[in-house]
């Protein structure tokens, strides 16, 4: 197998803070001395790929021993231990470890960690935290391979995947989830119905019970984080569906949904929730409650059938919390912006604080191709309004697999979306790194602009475009507006006339002054 | 010089609904019988460039006879008339010809129509109609010539341009935006400080009222619909952003606040407004009053001298319309998402109900080379809010000069952005082309898919990435999921299982049913 590809950042070095919990981030350097920290999803670097990465939480799960019934954060959480996994978060989110450890006490927060996958650097999920976003990968019938889908994790997290779900329905589902956990840094989702089907040879109406636990023992083995579970579409909801404009669009939904109407029973997930909750609790694997019922088109947003399921992830969560499991629930899906927030509320008020975590929402139905656009408007809404995780959506979305520049496309809309969010939430210090990038721009220290940038290498492509000499990385002014309209150049002769040169500009009014403080410059160079 | 660019666009055609007014739409042709006509910007296509397009209003101005005061559709809704151009748009936007009068009479929307400018296709912007999108296009000294600017003026109506605004500020000022006018379907705006500040060498400080007037009579000459006119930036403002993190980015209001520090002297274009108010009545040129002290980073949103600035506006606005003039009000800039609203709510109280125009803003400052999403996200929220118009922002926006590319990658986000919004606000008709889509890709209608997406080429071609062959437009399935997990096919069969079949449903189950109903195919043709 080839070695995962190793990348750099410009301007940037992963370090790792307070030695012991190695708790990552990204060191950005200024050239003006000074130097940002950045939340680091990238993991290690340049490690073989058959080897795996170092198993950072080993020492930790073994310490704590393990129990035949439970070994879940939240279990310790709710006896009041401060866990290392717990530590290392409160360092990433700058908050103390005991405020970690009582939301996830209480459910408000979930920290994502199968006893099985210690290669995984800790993470949470919940209100209170910055917003996370999440990256599908996974092969299907018709196309890619495992190393296609290594490359693809070591590529999302690299973007800043805080997450990753393998959604492989094709060949080698268990080889290619293996390889992927064994490479990720973050915790890994999968929805465990589309192997389980795969063992009834596709057809829906085979899976009972026992086919399903088998899948999720084994799945729970390799160390998968969260499952998504389809165990709130109920027999009773289906019908609820039909005069939809676009029925059932979730996969493991109409799965479930083709079971119920063939048995004309009820869901068998959600009549053994709390035998497959005991599994669960064992592993310390959380709960993504799916939403088999979500919305398809703008049309069928904020339905019955959409709330009826709804409802009924809530009453699961009582079960799951019951047995110390943690659980997230999952959204929708495409909803006009008129409706978002009512899915925030209601989630919120059904199903008793757990963290919400949404499909966009597509904000409009019309621009296949461009989806990752419309479901960041509907991403950014939604986080602002509280969602703790944004599952991205590529442009390939509706049209095919997406290969691996959709993947980096998809992230850095999501990573917008969520930063947006943060800002919108107050989020301690997220405003520090936009601060930063526009001092720079003011001050026109390009190289710094480019590296604190979302997309270091873009930005720098980009203004290289027009004016790619040396000399453009210092020039008071960039090809938009070239040299004697640049506004910015002007402001730094308004504040020098103002006498109130602030720190960090003295310099550069001083070394204007000397110019002759002149804007008009012939020619650029 | 070149001619145009002939562009089509798949499935659809160009067509003229009450041959009398000629009101262009966009017919999209589906493969089940149905059509949608769209609203189109495009204006008529291959005219020669030299020759320009047919002067579509000229009859209209002619038959109302030149009025030497003032000649502004403002002043003909006051006096109940309904013009040619209101009739056209309350075709445009299906509403009556006395609601688009009232709106224009109130102020509360503007049809832009410089009597110089017949080659126009007339459009309103307001609140209560469909949210339009601006796109600015213009070479600067570093960069462009006039044959590329035309090429961006036809790529932008192309791709949905409702207004389009010229600027320019390098060689051959009056020579591209000649050809620009001459050329284009849609209201052109310029910002007039630019070319003023040109014939004075480039000092802001040698600026005064004769040069600008005789900017402005040149300009309204050639024929441009809307002036950005910066009569709000007050000297006992500036102060007020010197301790800012950014200062002043407005191009136009970094000059103007050079001028007034300069000369310590009020702003002379606040102190003449009512002067140059007449010259614009004359000619029918909307003013878009310019937010020269919009905030240019998130930490600088929503402050003192912004807000200073926008009362202003608002008091400026009574005395445009105090002579008929039409006036839209420009509006931020970079603003975090919980601080947007307040930036309507603002504008409608301090400017009596005139349009807002905003550029993004952007939500927030980190990812420069994706600030088409990043201000996407801003423009999509303060649109449902009601702002009228939205300007777009290209990938390149603080990095260098839009080319062809970043263009069209500017206006599909913005078009995007004001699609949700209308959704949003519940405009009638907005969500029929959600429906159409959404039905064509449950009904797995793949090139009627394509061919009412935003972007038809780009759908296909994503979809034909990883299944190129013509079987695959007709399958059920796409790559994504593969065929077996297909939950939009698994759903038709639930639908028929539950004896529902909708309209167009019914032979689709009964085609399945006489397969087998299977859902578990095989490979993929």
């Amino acid at each position: 197998m080839a070695p995962a590809s190793k990348f750099t950042t410009p301007g940037s070095s992963r370090r790792v803070l307070r030695g012991e919990l190695e708790v990552p981030v990204r060191e950005v350097t200024l050239t003006n001395g000074e130097r940002l920290d950045l939340y680091d999803t990238a993991g290690p670097q340049g490690n073989d790929v058959s080897v795996g990465l170092p198993p950072l939480r080993r020492p930790w799960v073994q310490a704590r021993g393990h129990d035949p019934v439970c070994n879940t954060q939240m279990h310790y959480a709710r006896k009041g231990m401060i866990t290392r996994e717990m530590e290392f978060v409160a360092v990433r989110e700058q908050v103390t470890p005991a405020f970690v450890r009582d939301e996830i006490a209480s459910g408000r927060a979930v920290l994502p960690s199968n006893v099985n996958h210690p290669e995984s650097e800790p993470m949470v999920i919940g209100r209170n935290f910055l917003v996370k976003v999440n990256a599908n990968i996974g092969n299907s019938a018709v196309s890619s391979s495992i190393d296609e889908e290594v490359e693809k994790l070591t590529w999302s997290v690299k973007w800043g995947a805080d997450t990753v779900m393998d959604l492989s329905t094709g060949n080698n589902i268990h080889q290619t989830r293996e390889a992927i956990i064994r490479n990720s840094p973050v915790p890994i989702g999968t929805v465990p119905i589309y192997q389980a089907l795969e063992k009834v040879k596709g057809r829906p109406e085979r899976l009972d019970l026992s086919v399903f636990l088998e899948t999720l023992h084994e799945q729970a083995e390799q160390g998968v984080d969260y499952f998504t579970i389809h165990a709130g579409v109920r027999l009773r909801y289906i019908p609820m569906t039909a005069r939809r404009l676009t029925g059932i669009v979730s996969r493991g939904g109409s799965i479930m949904a083709k079971w119920c109407l063939h048995h004309h029973k009820e869901n068998f997930l959600y009549e053994h929730f709390d035998e497959i909750s005991k599994l669960l609790a064992r592993y310390d694997v959380a709960y993504s409650l799916g939403d088999g019922l979500r919305p398809g088109c703008i049309k069928d947003a904020n339905d019955e059938a959409q709330f009826a399921e709804l409802a009924t992830l809530g009453e699961l969560t009582r079960v799951a919390w019951d047995r110390d499991v943690q659980v997230i629930i999952e959204g929708p899906g495409h909803v006009p912006i008129h409706k978002i927030k009512e899915n925030m509320d209601e989630q919120l008020r059904l199903c008793h604080g757990a963290p919400f975590y949404t499909l966009g929402p597509l904000t409009t139905d019309i621009a296949p191709g461009y989806d990752h656009i419309t479901s960041a408007i509907g991403a950014a809404i939604i986080g602002s309004h509280g969602t703790a995780m944004l599952c991205y959506v590529t442009p390939k979305e509706h049209l095919g697999l997406p290969d691996k520049e959709d993947v980096k496309q998809g992230m850095i809309a999501y990573k917008i979306a969520a930063h947006a969010a943060d800002l919108a939430k107050g989020h301690p210090g997220a405003q520090d790194r936009d601060d930063a990038l526009s001092k720079a721009r003011f001050e026109f220290r390009w190289e710094d602009q480019f590296n604190l940038a979302m997309d270091p290498e873009i930005a720098r492509q980009y203004h290289d475009a027009t004016l790619p000499a040396d000399g453009a990385k210092t020039a008071h002014f960039c090809s938009m507006c070239g040299p004697k309209f640049c506004s910015m150049e002007i402001t730094q002769q308004i504040r020098a006339s103002l006498q109130e040169p602030e720190e960090g500009m003295a310099a550069k009014s001083r070394e204007f002054a000397a110019q002759g403080g002149e804007i008009y410059v012939e020619g650029a160079k």
